[in-house]
């Protein structure tokens, strides 16, 4: 059979600047918002005419900063510990043959103004820059199998550690709220709530982790009873 | 941004051997088998290693035949009567500038004899020859949203269309189900029963249409309170 040749429609805006930290589906951080840049000559305000009556939305995606990696016929998902492997087919891993992923998120507004269309989502788990290759309305008729049984997944990764956030680093945030970024504080409680640590090396242990979103590095610090954010530091652009 | 190629990882075996008939989404006509052939290098019985656990996967396709049309920025859906436009982001569409596909199906076996992979589910929605880019897992914890709002598409088709099955139809039914084709007369009363006419043209009448699945025509009339299977016959393969 022939190759296809596809196209971006549109590219992720996200708080998530390197992979560390990012949730394992999309939903997990309802905080995590994101905007979808929709190019030329994609963006004409009626190609998404009464989207905005759907609640929920599929975005195709290219994998990215995963293409220089050839597919793999297994992997080791995080949800096993990363020490068992299961059919590249049987994750959603983006080490797949086509490195396109699908993730659902909760669409909050579409911005038309200024001849240019932005979607505005909630609970994304998708890397800045990451290529987008098509939108579709979530059908719960459809897509919605709530019985379905889920072999080694059945139920959403943990993510009850309790995360305090030190005086230093609360001051930071109420800063960091009142100018750029509101909802900081509760971002990070949900994001840290479930470990990003690669599942290999989730023991309690005095090691400063960083987490990067946008601009900034949280840093952290996982306890035996819960984990603490440490500080917040902005991080200088490169060459300023 | 640049371009992706992507290439098949397999192909759909399906009764569908025509647009006509197809169920407008997966799922809605739980009769409707298909074998997903795997092609190598992707067949390796590892790739497939603990799918066998999940009961739901989804299947990313290219839509068949529907290549040689151009994306549009608005499309007819059938669930507005086929008389209102919305954007084609806001349909599940083919006429889409990246035309992939996601359907849901039951996932009934996988069989990985004579050193081939051939994935067996049910409640599918696709035409035979669909060219397969991606199998992944259903996760109900990160896909199922039964709270979703979907606009213009908040619940099934109408599917309730009562279906007779005439003496003579009934008794090549039988024999067909006894050869090549068990669960005939359950699949076509399902299919029928969503009526699968065009949206403008959905009045009674007593015209007498065919839908192909497989190598058969299933002659049916729509009657003001039912519809009537009247004949079943074989299509004559071409160059016979």
């Amino acid at each position: 059979m022939t190759d296809y040749q596809f196209q971006p429609i549109g590219r992720i805006h996200s708080c998530f600047k390197e992979k560390f930290g990012i949730p394992r589906q999309a939903g997990l951080v309802p905080e995590a918002t994101a905007t979808i840049e929709i190019f030329p000559p994609f963006d004409r305000s009626e190609a998404f005419r009464r989207l905005e009556s759907f609640s929920h939305i599929w975005i195709l995606f290219v994998f990215h900063k995963c293409l220089q990696h050839r597919w793999r016929a297994t992997v080791r998902p995080p949800r096993l510990g990363g020490n068992q492997r299961v059919g590249v087919f049987a994750s959603r891993s983006g080490f797949r043959p086509n490195p396109i992923g699908q993730s659902v998120v909760k669409l909050t507004s579409i911005e038309t103004n200024t001849g240019q269309t932005r979607l505005h989502v909630k609970g994304i788990d998708l890397l800045d820059g990451t290529p987008v290759l098509d939108i579709k309305p979530y059908l719960p008729y459809a897509d919605s199998h709530p019985e379905a049984v889920a072999g080694y997944a059945p139920v959403p990764p943990r993510a009850d550690r309790p995360v305090l956030i030190s005086t230093p680093a609360q001051s930071q945030c109420k800063t960091l709220e009142q100018s750029n970024h509101p909802g900081l504080s509760r971002l990070i409680t949900q994001l840290l709530a479930q470990d990003p640590r690669p599942a290999y090396s989730q023991d309690a242990s005095n090691r400063l982790h960083g987490m990067r979103l946008w601009d900034l590095n949280i840093k952290f610090r996982v306890m035996e009873h819960h984990i603490e954010v440490v500080a917040i530091e902005m991080i200088e652009p490169p060459g300023s």
